[in-house]
């Protein structure tokens, strides 16, 4: 498992890591197409991996019991998909299955929390792009309140 | 400026933080009583401080032109007010406004952003913390979106 920085490039969260920082994640990254309908992950699994949108969309599910699985939201380029694993208990807090054809860069989720331990500063700036993101998330989801 | 660290102590995000750490904290933090009504901080201000809701509720608006305010979400107690204004540009991005009587903690959002940096293994359990909580915060709205 290794892909190009490049790739990681391509978002615009790794923006402030140095190049040496990002070909030690692209050491244990992957970029990696699915098919529509492809389940990425399951609600309730350990957190193996992080997927980090580079094209097509992804709904997110909640299982609520008897009638199965519901879309609660759905994800687009250059979102993370998965991030509910970065911390305890890492595990996914939903289901996520792609929409469309996927395009991802998937980093493994134990390795970069490794690594964030061991390089804390670099731990201090991917955590702090993940804030970014779920603030992003948090404002749409309040914007979308003006609109219902 | 200062508290007692029991008022941190009330809040289960700083579970992980040794007690000589949280001395730190409670240095550059006040618990405060505000009455209903009162403006926490208006959109765009810069984020001077953090606000830990001990009681009451608190309002989040956002200011949509000829219309005004609108009230898009509600906290209450555990959540925290202004985080925004952790990460750059540290500013606001939502006015907030007592609904009812409320004690808060406020920290200075300065001296926070500081001693994380100079202390990165606390930087990071804090971001953690904020990580989970707007987890916490984007599971609900999902789970809203299950209720409408």
């Amino acid at each position: 498992m290794s892909t190009y920085p490049k790739y990681l490039r391509e978002f615009a969260c790794f923006d402030d890591i140095s190049d040496e920082k990002i070909e030690k994640i692209a050491q244990f990254s992957d970029a990696v197409c699915y098919p529509a309908n492809t389940l990425l992950f399951r609600e309730g699994d350990v957190g193996t991996k992080l997927y980090f949108l580079r094209s097509g969309e992804v709904e997110v599910l909640f299982n609520i019991g008897e009638e199965g699985q519901v879309r609660v939201d759905t994800l687009s380029s250059e979102d993370i998909a998965g991030c509910s694993a970065i911390i305890e208990p890492f595990q996914y807090t939903a289901s996520e299955r792609c929409l469309t054809d996927v395009e991802v860069l998937e980093i493994d989720n134990l390795a970069l929390r490794e690594l964030m331990e061991e390089d804390c500063p670099l731990g201090l700036i991917i955590q702090k792009q993940v804030i970014k993101m779920m603030m992003k998330r948090i404002l749409d989801y309040r914007m979308n309140v003006l609109l219902t």
